[in-house]
């Protein structure tokens, strides 16, 4: 045990962000800006309003100041389940004896079980300091929609969510618990909508995709006086929020006179990576500190690794703006067999750009060494891992063997998203060594990349 | 917000307790023996060695030495988890409009999503000292199977749990989670004990009890080389090693300069209430403070509002030495409509001891009051408690609000033992408004209670 390092640092409330950091306002390259999928020139302010409250619309499209003051109610909220612990993971390192100090920032200690609670309450707080009367969104692996559901019930605001049918069916305990803090549930594709008809007319029997929810809970917020829809991943308003989790992380950090050499993050839409490395990017892009930044993704989901940078549709009914980002094509659906989440078709357009320009790497993972990973971790440092969180704890320990073969004494930060309670099916698919691998073939991707949009 | 109180107070590791503290030390009645079932004398050290480890049974039989060193290794492993915050809650006593000033002590910040951890890690560490194999136990609810089957994984002993059938059939997840840990899951009443195919062939069709599965794992424990068994509750040293939350609550109460007035926990077997009120009764026992310490248990198992303070078999097999303990009868089984964990027939001697001297006092509740507790603390703090904590929970809130008639700004601390993910089905049940309440009928309790044994 290294002196002076305790296995748990908490910041003490009078330590904690008073700002969150927006890493888009030292980017020399901006993210691109969303395009309006009609005339593909970029969103106005007006335009996005329709669809998110005005604040959020603010920070969305902000690319200069570098801090956003956190509103004292949402301090207050944070202070419920906040600050995280960084926690040393003294007892993997042991058992790996390996040279490399491991740290893992553990975001899974509220109910929601997971970081995306860090956004759930800016977003329903905005929502509600606009006075409107709720928020739609969708959910998938159900995390999402839980964090939702809760900042909802505490601020006293409708919650509508759509929920991907096949999670819906085989996760009811995930629905439950959104039931439990006051939230509508409705299965996607659904025949309350439209864009939901439509889709069932064409696909009938579907058990629906992330994009098709998404397209679902835009039509509601649009179509209902007092509505707006929230999204828990991809935007820069997200990655805005979630910087909470660097920000504490680089406090903790500073507080223990340590400095991280390489920091790992899973990668679905970007929403823990973009915030767990935010203010060491910041300090990267302005040239005052270099860090070995790398995003972990599915190997049967690789948009960083395998996709295109390009312009594409967020949703599968295409009522949503345009985003440049690395995709694997809106048409694209993970192969049946993947078991966590992470299975959304494209990623931030921050951290798209922030790849682009080499500033950070990726690589992909397949899911039976991530949950060989998750189950190593979890009878060592006693927390059963998310499968998400599991990708970012299959690359530590990959780094942390590497140190062991060439002797480094490497810092690591791996951000620990979210607890996997809600994850025992597939757990019991690992248990019985049922689970599989899958990877997407060329010819796959490319007959995905050919419904991109053309743009310019 | 009171100033100088944050929401959340953790110890330093350096302020973290080192010694547990053993309350019946300070009892001027102590607690009654063990009794042999078949010679009704007090159990001796030799005779417990045959099911339990040589420590654990001194730590059983000590009634002198009110401090017990906590190992280095388990110091390592709290360290893990522990401290566990102290909250105030001043979300719940805002939307409670109450002049009280309610704290918690959340014990479900660890994978085993409860406090059974603190035992858990003790009692395995005891046997992999003794240099055994493995360890035998029961569990219902799931929670102290998992965190048992978490402290073997970590020391790498063998763990067979035998689980309620009902449970095993209806908490798949459970079930999963412990064989994550590595260990060995068996529905009971099995085929592979005596006394399990015994009791099956006198019920069949039976779904088990926490009373069946006791017997098996103490037959296979005592049958089966380098084994011993291990319970999560009733006994004292579990009492013991459960101390470590009320000393970390006392130590976070001391440094805020706080005296709680009034102690809430929920009561099954006793484990969590006796480690939460230990520093504090010792301090009523020594005469040093007073404190209203108050036991809530389910109006549908109701040992200390309605059972016999008499010596009873512990285990439906009749193989476990007799207690003396506020028993309900060891034939009585809880309704089943009756939806959470607090389904044991007895409750800890030492407690049992203490409320007949009436150093404390004990409420019964009904499940549906509870649920609708667990389900306003949900909303307004923010984490998902388990169906057993939700009783504390429900006399908390029950309290405060006698003190907003009053008007008085008593202290309320209760004990928050775990979560409730994996309860979604009872959640459902109330969420659809299919719970019901269930009080046993006098005639039912007094056909039980001729089941008890005659002692003396």
């Amino acid at each position: 045990m290294d002196k002076n390092i305790p296995y748990k640092t908490y910041l003490e409330e009078s330590e904690m962000p008073k700002a969150w950091y927006n890493v888009r306002a030292d980017m020399k390259n901006k993210p691109a800006p969303l395009l309006n999928p009609a005339t593909h020139k970029p969103m106005t302010a007006d335009e996005l309003s329709a669809v998110f409250c005005d604040e959020l619309v603010a920070q969305e499209l902000d690319n200069e100041n570098a801090y956003i003051d956190i509103p004292q109610e949402i301090l207050d909220f944070y202070k419920m389940y906040r600050p995280s612990p960084l926690v040393r993971a003294y007892c993997l390192e042991k058992a790996l004896d390996t040279p490399a100090k491991i740290y893992y920032k553990f975001e899974g200690n509220n109910t929601s079980g997971s970081h995306k609670l860090n956004s759930a309450i800016a977003q329903a707080y905005y929502a509600k300091k606009q006075g409107l009367k709720g928020v739609t969104t969708e959910t998938g692996a159900g995390q999402w929609g839980t964090a939702l559901s809760m900042a909802c019930a505490y601020l006293g605001l409708d919650c509508k969510v759509f929920m991907v049918k096949v999670s819906y069916e085989q996760k009811p305990f995930r629905r439950e618990v959104m039931r439990t803090y006051g939230a509508s549930v409705t299965p996607s594709p659904s025949e309350t909508t439209e864009v939901g008809r439509k889709i069932l007319a064409e696909h009938p029997g579907t058990t629906g995709s992330l994009g098709c929810a998404i397209s679902e809970a835009v039509e509601v917020a649009t179509h209902t006086e007092g509505y707006r829809y929230v999204l828990g991943s991809v935007l820069n308003q997200v990655l805005l929020h979630q910087s909470i989790i660097g920000l504490e992380s680089k406090a903790a950090f500073d507080k223990l006179g340590v400095k991280p050499d390489i920091i790992i993050g899973c990668a679905g839409g970007g929403s823990n990576l973009g915030g767990l490395i935010s203010p060491f990017m910041g300090e990267k892009l302005r040239g005052e500190a270099d860090y070995r930044i790398i995003a972990v993704e599915p190997a049967s989901c690789p948009s960083f690794t395998r996709g295109r940078y390009a312009y594409d549709f967020c949703d599968t009914g295409k009522v949503c703006p345009l985003a440049k980002m690395y995709t694997l094509g809106s048409g694209f659906i993970p192969s049946a067999n993947h078991a966590g989440g992470l299975r959304y078709h494209g990623m931030s357009s921050t951290l798209s750009q922030l790849y682009d320009d080499k500033l950070m790497e990726a690589r992909s993972v397949e899911q039976t060494s991530v949950f060989a990973a998750a189950q190593q971790f979890a009878r060592i440092e006693g927390i059963l891992p998310a499968p998400e969180s599991s990708h970012a704890i299959r690359a530590a320990i990959d780094e942390a063997m590497k140190c062991k073969e060439t002797g480094e004494e490497k810092t690591i930060l791996f951000g620990l998203t979210g607890t996997g309670y809600f994850d025992m099916v597939a757990y019991q698919k690992f248990n019985d060594g049922e689970m599989t691998d899958y990877i997407p073939t060329d010819e796959e991707l490319e007959k995905s990349f050919a419904g991109l949009p053309k743009i310019g």
